[in-house]
């Protein structure tokens, strides 16, 4: 196993990022089933995944499997989890309460894996100043206090469009190094800001174009 | 320009389908701006994007570039609105009508791209036999009959991950084609209908990997 002290880590590929934490779920899954070993090659039979991948992907990482015994579930999700910083809570920022940021605020998925929403910013009067499940809602000219004061570093968007880039100046202002942008727009953020965009429709469209490929 | 009786495309790459989706959006930006020719440097320099990947993704496509010139704003759009399947319009199915449902439902992203979503379905008898912004919602019984009639090929499913592979066979047997997948349920689907899995805390987790990283 690595040690965290003499830890360094090399250039990790955002797709291992990815795969480690679809690992981490599925040791979730056998630890509930009471499994205590696993060897690569289960692991891959069972959640459908690549093998040879699996341990190219946790080979950055340490030597964590034991030779004619595989993985220790409980063990390897542990330092998986502590790797992905999952072994935290991580205080996150939403910003704009319409639809889709009152659905992002009531994801199961999110404080499952430690990311807690403790601040939800909206400019609609009747919503601001008020409050959800004990979370305080604040007009966004209160951006940067609150995100100071409750020492956020995550911020989810959930803003239209044309209200993307201003909000994400405010936060970058504010201190937050990492933003998972919902709105439709391609923002800019200096280099150390980490931006991930999630953009629906786009999924759809590489849906469509298998679909139109057939009948074109 | 690629002629549409002799077409046959090469594999394409998932992430080059993903990225025309994005020079689609830039191409539709440039339009509004009035815009009538652009380069691929030029496209590049504005939406940061990189200017050869951006004439490889074309490649596989055709020849769309004029010497000289570059390309042909409205003219370009067309053809990947085209390619990506968007010069029509695809009724879909929305399976879960919970907050994520009610979202993704209202999300404008879509109906904007020709995803028009054309029946809901849910369990909840408070929802089931009533509609929302004049369409109906079944309960998930109507399925199979309520695809084969309106002729879906594209499901999104918003249900908790303990339904969601039921759902997803249902899905498959009335005869839908491609699944975008927001439960956090790893899904089997047989090798000719596309799936893709959106899990919004993987999303994150990439994030707090990176925010991790300077802590460890």
């Amino acid at each position: 196993m690595a040690s965290r002290s003499g830890y360094r880590p090399p250039k990790i590929p955002e797709m291992t990022v990815h795969r480690l934490s679809v690992y981490t779920r599925c040791l979730l899954q056998l630890e509930e089933d009471g499994v205590k070993t696993v060897s690569s090659q289960e692991l891959a039979e069972r959640f459908d995944l690549n093998s040879a991948q699996v341990r190219k992907d946790l080979a950055y990482f340490g030597e964590f499997g034991v030779r004619g015994i595989g993985y220790y579930v409980s063990g390897l999700k542990a330092e998986l989890q502590k790797i992905l910083g999952l072994d935290r809570e991580w205080p996150v920022a939403l910003v704009g309460f319409g639809n889709l940021g009152s659905a992002l605020f009531h994801y199961r998925g999110f404080s499952r894996q430690g990311f807690r929403i403790v601040a939800v910013f909206d400019d609609d009067p009747g919503k601001a100043t008020r409050e959800v499940d004990s979370v305080p809602i604040f007009p966004s000219r209160d951006l940067a206090r609150e995100v100071r004061a409750r020492g956020i570093q995550i911020a989810i968007l959930a803003v239209p469009p044309e209200a993307a880039q201003t909000v994400t100046d405010r936060l970058v202002a504010a201190g937050i190094r990492a933003l998972l942008n919902f709105a439709p727009a391609r923002l800019r953020v200096p280099r150390d800001v980490r931006l991930k965009n999630v953009d629906l429709s786009i999924e759809l469209e590489t849906l469509s174009f298998y679909l139109a490929k057939g009948s074109r």
